[in-house]
């Protein structure tokens, strides 16, 4: 078992799965909640998984995170859109020598933790996952699971492959979460990126999901130039996304089943959408790297105008 | 009275306004309809206008190009989305010395006719009208109303201030419709683009009103940004638009009471959008000219999205 104790910010339908995941291997875990903590405190939590569900009848569940004790391990699974009320606190619930594992979407959320905490307590991890909150302390997990972990360092320089990322790894593959260990994790964004910035966007402009969006000519054109934007992105900054990358994106996605990108749940369930994480940095970034991204920078002022409408 | 006889191909909020004053005035008008064509051809039409309205008891309504005689000026009035329909007809009603005057949105329209009826018998105008049909063969005028006319040569070039034109901008001035005779259509073409190409597209993916846009950074922002792509297409193509045009039209638009745009009105009625010539077509001849117009094509294929749900 662990000696590491884990702290889940954000115990929705990603932080509940994986954190409930650690608690029902016996790590040590705290849950921060919010709606759920009154339902969570009295009757646990249950996941439902097609890797096999299983019941927390007793959860270590905290509605504040100055209540919550300092841990080894900080995993940040809230939604973006939550980050600038999240972060500040962040401080107190990690241990000196502790890390804080960024498991969110987009780009630049290290940077922020590690404006607060340090960059030495600072890692990040992309979750590839199908997961539910389907009522409260209730998770349906219905697919997939991958977590690519890597550390961080500032400026997207490598730090390598770490013990403490190794040892986090193992923690999280001993909870049966499959795990990738990437070296550059600012890449690995980068990446992710090419299919998040077309379909999460157009899902929502267009209100409709990812099947509709490849079937139309005109969409399914737009989706793979937004992509070859993110390409051109990304090299802005020095990371260098292959062709075939883009290529095999388009042909995945195509071979999906019809799928709603999380911001598109988002935007119909009238909450916030990540889109400062997802589309502003990433403009950001590339901008101060001396590259204009206008197709990108336009799907983000429509979302930043359909997000103030709520 | 005018010697010159007319046809309206297309009697709505435009056609049946412009018309409908021709007629008023005793020059000998007729009028193309569709779904209007039993009522008015039994009862008429009725013309609301805030420069005083009147009846017409009795039309020259036909439902069929071909039913009608040849005109010495067919005013092509109807929405652009219907001229696959109703460019190939054109000969029959115009005149072997007559002109068709292409009185629709974008750019383009005047090529279409021409390579049907051939280039000399072709001009354009655009029309800055708040027009509405209210009923069957009934037409409300609430607003504006001038039209700016133009003679047409292939390729953008001039032709000049033709007798022609003078001629028929006399003809609409008898008929109480102002006009001003410009030496370049194409310019004004590209002129009027600049605002129809934001607010008209904007206001359908955002589900909104030009007042709304304007008092969002972002969308406003965006806004600007799309008419910056029209000036540098049109600086491709060899017509320059002044920044302080640009400017001016912000500022018209932030003065303007809350409008719906042509494309929004047709779009909320289920109708399809006038997005080839507002859009497709601005983007070809930029492209031809060597310029890429991201935004404006970013824009251009979620509308042709949106166009195909209908």
């Amino acid at each position: 078992m662990a000696e590491r104790t884990y702290a889940i910010i954000g115990a929705g339908a990603l932080g509940g799965y994986y954190g409930g995941r650690l608690a029902h291997a016996g790590v040590e875990t705290h849950f921060l909640l919010r709606s759920d903590y009154e339902h969570v405190r009295r009757h646990g939590m249950t996941v439902e998984s097609t890797d096999g569900g299983f019941q927390l009848p007793r959860v270590s569940a905290c509605p504040r995170m100055q209540d919550m004790p300092p841990c080894d391990v900080v995993l940040l699974t809230a939604k973006t859109t939550a980050n600038a009320h999240l972060i500040p606190q962040l401080p107190a619930v990690v241990k000196p020598d502790g890390v804080v594992v960024v498991l969110q979407n987009g780009l630049g959320v290290e940077d922020a933790v590690a404006a607060v905490v340090g960059a030495e307590r600072v890692a990040g991890g992309l979750c590839f996952l199908c997961s539910n909150r389907v009522a409260p302390g209730h998770i349906r997990h219905s697919d997939y699971g991958l977590i690519t972990l890597g550390d961080y360092a500032p400026g997207g320089e490598l730090r390598g492959i770490t013990e403490r990322i190794r040892a986090i790894g193992g923690d999280l593959e001993s909870a049966g979460i499959p795990i990738a260990l990437r070296e550059d994790l600012y890449s690995a964004r980068w990446h992710k990126l090419v299919w998040n910035v077309p379909f999460n966007g157009l899902a929502v402009l267009l209100n409709t999901e990812t099947d509709q969006i490849m079937h139309d000519p005109a969409a399914r054109r737009l989706a793979e130039d937004l992509m070859w934007e993110v390409v051109a992105g990304a090299k802005a900054v020095g990371k260098t996304i292959a062709p075939e990358f883009v290529e095999k994106m388009m042909r995945d996605t195509e071979n999906m089943k019809p799928y709603s990108p999380s911001m598109y749940l988002d935007y119909r369930a009238g909450n916030p959408m990540e889109i400062e994480t997802m589309y502003a940095n990433p403009l950001r970034a590339a901008r101060e790297a001396g590259v204009e991204l206008p197709r990108i920078e336009s799907i983000y002022r429509q979302l930043a105008f359909l997000d103030k409408q709520r």
